[in-house]
């Protein structure tokens, strides 16, 4: 996908290659959610996982939320879990308890089910809606593109759902380890697929959320995990950043820094300067304000903001975000004032 | 609380003290829970909080569980919320939801209602319980009492229950830092007089569990937490080793140290030989396995213990424990094969 001058010399893209701006480039996670009423007027009419696979109303949602806040970066309306429909899993998004796999992986024997995804057309809705975002977006908006993480997937694929202790997917892990590797090889060469598709259709840098990897020990995540998402890194031509998110354990993060990744994206759990350490200056960094910041006063928020802009502020390559997506019950004000803050904070 | 020589040179109280031992003592958190079946007899007949309040059968859980393990410590059965109901919260035990508190503070402007406790008599059924403990517990084998941390506990009184995000919690701690400090100052009181009443009763150590603090960030647990946490372990004579453990966040490791506690508690989710170069020689470490290796074959949890045990191998102080507490759904076999396993790898 060849690249725009305006989109090449946007402040996200500047700041991801750790170039100077203007102002620091800020988006939020989940920016495009439920906190809205923009989104929530487009969500009444239909359901969940609908408004995933309509790319009409999934590209509605993305422009809207990024038009209203004032973020320097779109990001795709989508869910992290479809990817598995393909991949033999029958998924579905129950009312009031969200996702749910019918079929978990629970023995290991049973990894033939599992197929990669050989043809990523039928996810061809995604790339639809990246297609209708990159038409309408302003021109130096770039439009981010994301996938799970091997090991967030492997998770829910083994779990069935959300899970407090992963106690399958690491008994399975520790007691398998062919069948766990045939499992994550499986994943990587679909999310690999996916991603390029991803970026075929328009999105200028992919975020992968390793959302559930805070749970495993760093010797864990270095002989189970890693390799698998370096992997899946490595897929990606250099021209397109990769957001490497992980949340839950800052002890991983040299482990994560080493599976690649022009951009580290880290929760609020390590202070910012002492990431800047462990990553060092050739990467960019993405975060890292805890999202309950945004329940404070304006005050209070704009003083926590600015400890994260100053722990980065003598290095270019920070976009700022939360350290997670913000929660459904938030005041739109409050994100949009963030947005503020951080742009009039940073002008040089 | 004067110690018997027998208590003195304890494995458990050895390694406390960093002095070399014959073996590394070894511990389980919640050891005495649901997954042993001399625990659910006896749970059969009660309540879990008449359990808690009835001394014979804590002291016979606590002391049974003891000696089906052979572990080289008891931990006093007991919970972390009791002593939230003599401050003024109306705590209750919910059959199939665990315990809710059904007047939680929901503002600021409520802290007046919070009273510490001056009396902990009203606690006696404890204290009762660590006296018939200690009477029948083997001479050499140390009783722990234990008690929620400041921030743990505040979280449960300001969040009414468990919690996800601890947004009222965070809300609260950042936008009315004087009602903060007096609840934590109120919490720091009333548990300091539970432990010195636990230890005057007969226990030789104390753990203070800040199973929550993790979700915080190490600015945040510095200047809202910390000085909390270091003034109740100040308040414990030195003769009486304090645990301080924390789960889920080994970014808070150096200031958690910072708290005090002649031993560390940490979980998994940071390497041994790592703990130990931020933690120092002069303090001991307890943790830190991963729960879940308790569920793989036997040859798996034995190489994952001696990993364990061989990042402190040159250094004497070590006691051996999960990274957290014990599954329920656990087979009591592999929990009392892991004792075995660390005497025998530890053995000099």
């Amino acid at each position: 996908m060849t690249i725009t001058p305006e989109l090449h010399n946007s402040r996200f893209m500047k700041a991801a290659r750790c170039e100077a701006t203007d102002c620091t480039p800020v988006w939020i996670m989940r920016q495009a959610g439920r906190y809205l009423p923009e989104y929530m007027a487009v969500r009444s009419k239909t359901t969940f996982i609908d408004l995933c696979k309509t790319p009409e109303l999934a590209a509605e949602v993305t422009l809207t939320a990024r038009e209203v806040l004032g973020v320097d970066a779109a990001i795709l309306f989508a869910d992290l879990l479809p990817i598995l429909q393909p991949m033999g899993f029958d998924l579905e998004y129950v009312k009031g308890e969200g996702p749910v796999i019918h079929n978990p992986l629970l023995e290991a024997s049973q990894i033939d089910r599992v197929k990669p995804v050989e043809d990523v057309s039928v996810l061809g809705y995604v790339f639809d809606a990246v297609k209708l975002i990159r038409k309408q977006l302003p021109a130096d908006i770039p439009l981010l593109g994301f996938a799970g993480a091997p090991f967030t997937l492997a998770s829910y694929a083994i779990e069935g759902g959300g899970s407090k202790s992963y106690i399958r997917t690491k008994t399975l892990m520790y007691t398998d380890e062919d069948a766990w590797k045939a499992l994550m090889d499986r994943l990587v060469e679909s999310l690999s697929r996916y991603l390029l598709a991803q970026i075929e259709a328009g999105c200028q840098a992919v975020q992968i959320f390793d959302s559930w990897a805070g749970c495993l020990s760093p010797s864990d995540y270095r002989r189970y995990v890693q390799p698998y998402t370096k992997k899946l890194i490595d897929s990606i031509p250099d021209e397109t950043p990769v957001i490497n998110f992980l949340t839950g354990n800052p002890a991983l993060l040299p482990d994560q820094v080493a599976a690649g990744g022009q951009v580290v994206g880290i929760d609020w759990r390590i202070d910012f300067a002492d990431a800047r350490k462990i990553i060092g200056d050739n990467r960019a960094i993405q975060g890292n304000l805890d999202p309950i910041s945004l329940y404070a006063d304006l005050k209070t928020l704009e003083a926590r903001a600015k400890d994260v802009l100053d722990a980065n502020a003598s290095h270019p390559g920070h976009i700022f975000n939360l350290g997670h997506g913000v929660h459904p019950d938030m005041n739109p004000d409050n994100v949009k004032a963030l947005v503020k803050i951080v742009h009039e904070l940073s002008a040089k």
